[in-house]
């Protein structure tokens, strides 16, 4: 096909094709002539893929070079050309060496070594994690740090699924490209439904601050409180929303 | 205390604080004389939270004073405003409204109704899921959306932890904090955590790629296949290891 095409069919418009052709996100097509090329399947689905990672891993285009070039470099398995990819993925954050940094550092190890998980010292998600935990120590929120044990849990649930899901593929150009997209979608997808988790959550919060004759409550409340039949409802602002 | 110790309390610069008071995001000292005013406790613990929020949260200065009006607007119960906070913390992204978008929009829908939780349309998370869903429905990888299921459990289990340790503290202010920031810093631990796990997770699927006599991997594999004695390690790089 030709590059209008290759365009049409990967939504990348042709001027953007041209800047991934000369920044190296995507291969050359077959040179026709002088000023034409032709483009295969392959340029579509590898068009799509640097969208992906630029769009939703929220990659620079220098990060998406690095992420395609681990993810096809030579001779590995694709389970290790993944996790090279996800370990290029990671943009590290500023490090302030404080105290807080420090306690935090150390929590990590700590809480690593408690999981018994073999986490290798160059994984860029340590630095991630540690520096999140020195804002919990920076402001002082360290009951926040009794969570961590279960947001662990949590997150091996999904990796565990994740990996069965990736095993149902055996394709190891779809599973790579797979491995490595949901492996971004994925914490996007989480934290979404975290948020909705959280204001479903907050209604029945809502109606512990109440306490219902036996002490527990029986039903949600709302904001107007003219819906009592314990059914989901969509009040039309705020959250948790019994004003007090 | 004077500005120069309030910027030392609050480990930001004092032009960075110059800043806030005049973007609204401090509010002023008590003036004192034609150039200098005095600063309480309040304004540290002011400060701390804007860092947090525009380097954990990644906000601009913009939506940080966005999100303050939520939490310190009159009249509503400290969940409420943790809520309406929550929801101006959330970056609206671009939509394109093609066909992988209503698609991922509906399927977004079906969740919600299957979850039989209550998911307020106005919330803004439901825009970033279906964001997500709009990508992989692009990228022809709908098998991932198998795993909705499981994530919304696991997304579920630690909301209600938040929840649970939120009701520990007392104080209104400090709540209302805690879960402002704890929202934003929250999905970021998981993410690294769930990186942690894959990797401890793929060493097991590396393993299981070379069956063991019995069909099922007695230990895991590293890189090197030096240390078989089934403890943690720490190759240096890569990941899974197993070449093939």
């Amino acid at each position: 096909m030709r590059i209008a095409e290759l365009s049409r069919r990967a939504d990348v418009p042709v001027p953007t094709i041209k800047y991934y052709l000369r920044e190296g996100l995507l291969f050359p097509g077959e040179r026709t002539s002088h000023n034409q090329a032709q483009y295969t399947e392959a340029h579509v689905r590898r068009l799509r893929l640097v969208r992906a990672l630029i769009e939703v891993g929220g990659l620079s285009v220098a990060a998406t070079r690095e992420v395609l070039a681990k993810m096809y470099g030579p001779g590995m398995s694709v389970l290790d050309s993944a996790g090279k990819a996800q370990f290029a993925m990671v943009t590290p954050r500023p490090v302030i060496e404080d105290e807080a940094w420090e306690a935090a550092t150390r929590h990590t190890d700590e809480l690593i070594e408690r999981l018994g998980w073999r986490v290798r010292a160059t994984n860029p998600a340590r630095q991630t994690l540690a520096s999140a935990l020195a804002t919990l120590f920076r402001l002082g929120q360290t009951d926040q740090l009794k969570l961590l044990d279960g947001y662990a849990r949590a997150a091996r649930q999904v990796a565990e699924a994740d990996l069965a899901q990736l095993r149902q593929e055996h394709d190891p150009d779809t599973l790579l490209e797979t491995a490595v997209i949901w492996t971004a979608l994925g914490d996007v997808v989480f934290s979404a439904l975290r948020r909705f988790a959280q204001e479903d959550a907050s209604y029945g919060a809502a109606a512990q601050e109440r306490p219902a004759p036996n002490g527990t409550p029986e039903k949600p409340t709302t904001p107007s409180g003219q819906d009592t039949s314990g059914k989901p409802t969509a009040p039309s602002e705020g959250q948790a929303g019994r004003r007090r």
